[in-house]
């Protein structure tokens, strides 16, 4: 199939005009209600048609036996029927012309057996057509922007981030739902997330793709377990194809001999060999990040910050102990602190408090203040050889005022990535907010900085390597 | 000097019945202000004495021009004068039979020069003495049970922890600071803090030695940036003789060129070599962790937690993917998660949702209940060659009651370790308080949670082969 029309099915299924609800439900609880309710009630703006063989009304819209009875043409079928009538469902999604398919439905190859066959009997009836599909065994899509939101979840139990511009693509949906909670809880904003599950049709390739094109995607993460020994030259290409637009970040699940064999009956995937995959993933120039905390630091300096044009990076601090740890965190990441000249460090020592050091990592000391910054930015950034700022700010003591963050901010006007580092409590905490609202990343700890810094400049080298 | 005398000044620096503030100020803002207040207005039940030539009332106190007026023995004299002037004073504190001086002031060996030799004569003063000296240029003394407080930041800007069995020995008060402001706003228990900076007389391995002894500390953690080539061997013994009793957990600063000459000009240590370093560590039986986060993560596991009898870990998860993430970290901690036995596996598979996966890891599915989590809890639990539990809860699935917390608080009653793993939003974060508050420890991520489940099982190591 050529590319255009992927595009252009998966256009269908991140924004369509029209949706039907196969297995839409009146009874709350129930996935096919959660779903259709969503829809319908949601920022969705979209037509949405419930389609159910046993009721004649659902949330007091007109339902409909079947897919063929639906008196308009369908973008977009969401399929959340038993798994034994899946294929019959999507048989008549083809007959109707559906572009594309999302089977929620589980209980197919992560099940084996009859489930295996089920999910080969399905691929059969796709290869056949020209519907594209989804899934099976997946949580869907959330699309940000165009309130299309299938995540059957509870309000309750799970709160969706503000539209931005990280996409999460997850073989696992209760990875997506757990990734687009805890962003929601940071203040992350996210564009895209869709949890594909067992891949019949659709992989993380054509998704990667799609993304690539996609002007609300900054940022691709993606959370894999296995992909099949024959997709991974597709998912190569898809990854060096899009890192030129935009960066990927990738964590592997199943790393390890007995997490490769909880990935067969989790996803049905054949997890392989870490080494293999590492290798894969730098030659389709993806960044690996180790675990998912990482991949979080590393999404958030790349959604906010320029790329950095060098490794070297100056550290400013007002506590000592936190600036050095973010050096010893800097360097064990391939990054260089280089000293600064004497020019600027005699400025600096005239300047700056008393027991200040200026040779970088710079300690303002605890005596800093709001104005020891300014002078201590304004300058340090503007120099040709200092390629990104990190900026510890320790809110603890009295000396430092808020308006210090005037000068952060300032300094991400020269087109250099700047991180901050605040450690602490409540009130570090809510100023970090207030750092992240205006477009600086802030972290909680020294290494946790180095990290987003570490995907910057990794990503300039992936970029200019590839171009 | 014995090591009874030592422990014997250490108890009049961290519960004494007389303090002197040495430059107490009635002026807000003021160190000198902020300390004396806190003393007399928080929760410490000694006697406080200001001490200020200058000034006849502070705070409604009588004030004495020298430590020689004050009408009563003094056991502890915390000094926060100019450091021109701190010779005198102290010399004035061995003429009133001080037994313990606090030197909060600053610009001392740090700076260089001048206060190189102004920390050489003091040192000769110390030595021809009896009096014991923590600092200079340090933060000094947080004890949450005498209700001690020296730490000089104003409560608007940093929270203090409650009570618990945590303490934490730091070179810079400033980490010592943040760290503290970090566990009151995660509500982790602190039993005491103590900032030594130069360390002139008092050193890291004295301090280690005496919270041996200390009944409310558990667990002692030391941020320290570089100890003196002929400090080596004592802080070896010191940490040996400790770690038989309870851990310790150490982050070294300071592991990188660039940030050992920081380490010069922050605390006026030598850094050397990082190899050296950590080699020491091992032997002296101490754990070492990377950076803060992993160091708060241990203390988590290790405050609340009993030590495992062996490596062998269960991974019990209601998502798939977590579970999956989980083992990964766990093995790569070098902990083990052997298949489950044909037995049990029968007996989950029977109770279990259908698809859950029973090797270990074990999903219980998007679909498990409270019940289905007792079920596998109370099995794995009791298994012989099971030695502690890694529970995953995903709390965005509604089929999930809240009453699992009761199975999972049972589990704790078979003395076996068990730490939780909750990642999500503002739901899962208040779950999570919940279940610490219980005494059991919940990590954000699986690698938070399995380096808590790595530091139960390396101490447990470490007391087994010093024994």
């Amino acid at each position: 199939m050529s590319q255009i029309s992927l595009l252009k099915s998966l256009n269908a299924a991140f924004n369509p005009k029209t949706v039907a609800v196969i297995g839409a439900s009146g009874t709350p609880g129930k996935i096919g209600y959660t779903i259709f309710n969503n829809l319908i009630k949601g920022r969705f703006k979209g037509r949405v048609y419930p389609v159910n063989p046993n009721t004649k009304v659902i949330l007091g819209r007109i339902t409909y036996p079947s897919i063929l009875d639906v008196p308009e043409e369908i973008d977009l079928a969401i399929i959340v029927v038993k798994a034994e009538l899946v294929e019959n469902v999507l048989q008549e999604c083809i007959k109707a012309g559906v572009k594309v398919a999302v089977i929620i439905s589980a209980n197919f190859k992560e099940v084996g057996g009859e489930g295996l066959k089920r999910e080969e009997r399905l691929k059969e009836i796709i290869n056949k057509s020209k519907i594209r599909v989804i899934g099976p065994n997946c949580m869907g899509i959330f699309d940000n922007y165009s309130g299309l939101d299938m995540l059957f979840l509870p309000e309750t139990r799970m709160e969706k981030p503000k539209p931005g511009n990280i996409s999460i693509i997850s073989q696992s949906g209760a990875v997506m739902a757990i990734f687009l909670d805890w962003m929601a809880k940071e203040n992350i904003g996210v564009a895209k997330g869709v949890s594909y599950g067992n891949r019949i049709d659709i992989d993380e390739a054509d998704l990667i793709q799609y993304l690539a094109y996609d002007e609300e995607t900054k940022v691709i993460l993606v959370y894999i377990e296995g992909l099949d020994e024959s997709k991974g030259k597709k998912f190569i290409q898809a990854c060096k194809f899009t890192a030129l637009q935009k960066p990927i970040i990738v964590v592997k699940g199943g790393k390890t001999e007995a997490s490769s064999k909880a990935v067969m009956s989790h996803t049905g995937a054949m997890a392989g060999s870490y080494s293999v995959y590492k290798a894969a993933f730098k030659q389709a120039g993806v960044i690996e990040a180790e675990n998912i905390q990482e991949m979080f630091d590393m999404a958030k300096a790349l959604a906010m910050q320029p790329l950095p044009a060098g490794k070297n990076v100056a550290v400013i601090s007002n506590t000592g102990g936190i600036g050095i740890m973010a050096v010893d965190a800097l360097e064990s990441r391939g990054l260089s602190i280089p000293e600064l000249d004497e020019e600027t460090k005699t400025y600096l020592r005239n300047n700056l408090p008393a027991g200040a050091s200026v040779r970088n990592p710079v300690d303002l000391t605890a005596n800093a203040t709001a104005e020891h910054y300014r002078l201590a930015i304004n300058k340090i950034a503007n120099l040709d050889y200092i390629h990104s700022l990190v900026i510890c700010l320790e809110f603890q003591t009295p000396q430092l005022d808020f308006e210090v963050l005037d000068y952060v901010y300032y300094a991400k006007e020269l087109g250099k990535p700047i991180v901050t580092i605040t450690v602490g409590g409540g009130l570090t905490e809510r100023i970090s907010r207030i750092i992240e609202n205006n477009g600086i990343p802030s972290y909680t700890t020294p290494e946790r900085a180095a990290t987003g810094i570490y995907a910057l400049y990794e990503y300039s080298r992936i970029k200019y390597s590839l171009i």
